[in-house]
């Protein structure tokens, strides 16, 4: 009827206009809705916050899953298809298909398990500490010996610059692991062909736990994560009655199931009994096939906000603590006084407010611990942000953690957009007289003891 | 008078012929020496031999130069053209030109200095040592405390594979330096906007040496040599009297002043005033431009076989030792008996020989400490060698080192070639009466002494 009152011409005007005009307005409230995600929230320090924050990021991600190293997955032979259609998995040893033969098959009918059984390992651990003293689990009295793993794939990023903030990412830990005293173990070999993407991290733990017994703790770390806080020593006493440590909140984790209630990209794990049985429980939805896809429907309707993928480890981990609280609560602390794992796209933009207000060695919101840059994965084509976006916060959350590093030195980068560095305290002929402002050239965590043998064998078996 | 008796198109033929024929003979002639080049000298130990191969492929190299580390070199606005069209340097720390200002310029009328002179350095560091027992310089009896000090650009390669080829070696370096209780200290920063290029380890390094007097020996290697017998333990107590160890001949260095009688891609320094006085002494032909083009020439006229291009500290270090031996001579070890530095050249095509009859620990011909990629250049476009064999050599040499990881843990790779691993032990329900073959598990050289301090405070002040 319209037609006839204004003329056909008339009218398709109009709808064309009215189309445009809808178009413009689903533009402008995506627009409202992404910058209101990128300018972020105020004041920091309860879950709920933090969470709506991390929760308003996510809505827009292309591909929702826990992204929690920063790589690309290359197909090989024995991969399925519809892995690498529905997302882009980190797989740390993805292995090139132009390489000689398949990995062996497992056999179907035999579970999967990530190697023999052990039940006595506390009694091993404890036999071969007292007979390798030359070989302390403790460096000094409330110091335990650390080990950080970390990896990432053998084969070149897809994305050119990909490897450059790899490279970036581990120059980082070995800073924060040198002042702290810290071994680093970074791997680039796919151990068990079955656990490839995230998964490939628990054999990796397993064989490491058990070939050093004189590690009391291994620190996992994403190669997408960065320490920010060169000071932050982890309060390893807190944790004397625990053996497993991740970033996360109670609530979210028990209550609500929630996928992202805790994060499995910044962990500590204690080397003992317990943590082999928690190694051997965690696994069983990880290989790869069928059993990773059936556990991934049951964990995205059994946990809260999970969107449709494969099994992902941070995921299982939700779900066998919130459905098996009694058995693993007690020893499991969920941490968030501090950023063991730092989402950053809440944290980057406040660097610079970060540095007028704060200082290093508080390791929360305030100082982050750890910047995390979840979704990022400049090692592949497609992250969940955008790569320009990313690459720049990765740039300044580096220049952030090594201004620390360079201050000891007298120098700090121009900006921290910078690569370049400027002098901020001429050198004298006394440099032992120096006082870096944060005490980081001969911290006090860094000591060790070397005329006391009766800590050396000091072991808090659980 | 040939076209009267021939026919002028006959001549032509002739002349197109010969022209033809010399060409030809000019290619089989360089190919039969480029073939000569690759295969490769038979034994080796004595520094003849060893050069003689050297010299081989450094006769058909496109710009000769040495080249100690892995990158090229991106041009600033500070930087000279001239440096830049004749070769591609190694700048560790180049700068963006898109970032803002420039370095503050220097005073011409000043004379370039390391910075403060200090001519007590041994009495302020026993000062320190003695008052600070919890950062001694000795970890156990003849085991120094070593830094490892390494680094590349701030800047993303030029070539895309570069930093992945930077992050191999830096995951080689960790692996060694944790089995062998070593730091490592990785730079992307530039100190010393004159002391570009190969000339920025000197800032560094003393920069470092004084803030770290617990440091007895600091280690700098290139980031294109690679570790390759992981079993090999430095031998320190051979150099209880020496405080600059370098891999070298004395002849070819004191006798010959060859320019590449020595390298300085990988050596050890004494944290002493001596090291003081001869970072001092090395630097003087290091600032970038006039001085360093015109040191340049002096090192070309002086030194056997150099090549015409800018002053590098290697050529430098020769020139000082040359010409004054009386000064320095005594505390500089020119070491030949294992690869402090192994030229790739003359040893990655025997790796499976190697295999076949040697074993790690040897650091020698026979299983070389460190294969170091002289003249690959994987992270700029121009580098010596062809790109490709540089690049399957370096995988080569990483695997080849990797192996000596893996089969702690029961692995090795698939071949040399292949990023891939296998199995080569089961695993057991008791995993420490495991036996690794090599013992790098819990290497002797790593264990720490627990329960002494007489040893704690040890000093070797020269």
């Amino acid at each position: 009827m319209l037609d006839r009152c204004l003329g056909a011409r008339r009218v398709r005007q109009i709808q064309r206009a009215l189309r445009h005009g809808k178009i413009t307005l689903l533009c402008l409230f995506l627009t409202v809705l992404v910058l209101r995600g990128y300018l972020g929230a105020g004041k920091f320090g309860t879950p709920e916050q933090d969470f709506k924050e991390i929760k308003d990021h996510l809505y827009f991600r292309k591909r929702a899953e826990p992204h929690r190293v920063l790589e690309e997955a290359q197909t090989t032979t024995t991969e399925t298809t519809t892995e690498n259609k529905n997302y882009n998995t980190f797989d740390p040893t993805k292995i090139a298909v132009d390489e000689e033969g398949d990995d062996e098959k497992p056999d179907p009918s035999k579970p999967y398990s990530l190697g023999p059984k052990i039940s006595d390992w506390d009694e091993q651990r404890t036999k071969w500490l007292a007979n390798n003293p030359g070989f302390p689990n403790f460096i000094a009295p409330n110091k335990p010996k650390v080990l950080l793993v970390t990896g990432s794939s053998p084969k070149p990023c897809e994305n050119p610059v990909g490897d450059h903030y790899l490279l970036k990412s581990i120059k980082n830990k070995i800073d924060y692991c040198r002042l702290h005293g810290i071994e680093i173990f970074y791997n680039m070999a796919l151990l068990d062909a079955e656990m490839a993407g995230f998964w490939a991290k628990l054999p990796l733990i397993r064989k490491l736990l058990l070939s050093h017994p004189e590690i009391e703790f291994l620190w996992w770390m994403d190669s997408d994560a960065m320490f920010t806080d060169m000071a932050f020593e982890v309060p390893w006493e807190r944790y004397k009655d625990h053996n497993f440590v991740m970033h996360g909140w109670n609530e979210m984790v028990y209550d609500e199931k929630n996928w992202i209630g805790l994060n499995t990209g910044s962990f500590l794990l204690r080397n003992c009994q317990w943590s082999l049985d928690m190694l051997d429980a965690w696994s069983p939805m990880g290989p790869k096939g069928k059993i990773r896809d059936d556990a991934g429907k049951i964990l995205t309707r059994e946990l809260k906000g999970r969107p449709v993928f494969e099994a992902d480890d941070q995921s299982a981990m939700v779900y066998l603590l919130g459905t098996q609280r009694d058995k693993w609560g007690d020893k499991v602390y969920l941490e968030s006084a501090y950023y063991l794992h730092g989402y950053w796209g809440i944290l980057v933009d406040r660097y610079e407010e970060m540095i007028q207000n704060y200082h290093p060695g508080l390791g929360d919101h305030r100082w982050p611990l750890v910047t995390h840059f979840v979704g990022c994965k400049p090692c592949g084509k497609f992250g969940d942000y955008s790569v320009e976006r990313c690459l720049k916060q990765m740039d300044r959350a580096f220049n952030f953690g090594d201004n620390q590093i360079l201050q000891i030195y007298g120098f700090t980068h121009k900006s921290l957009a910078s690569r370049r560095v400027k002098r901020i305290r001429n050198d004298t002929s006394n440099p032992l007289e120096v006082k870096d402002d944060l005490g980081l050239l001969h911290p006090s965590f860094k000591a060790v003891k070397v005329s006391s043998s009766s800590w050396s064998v000091l072991t808090t078996v659980q």
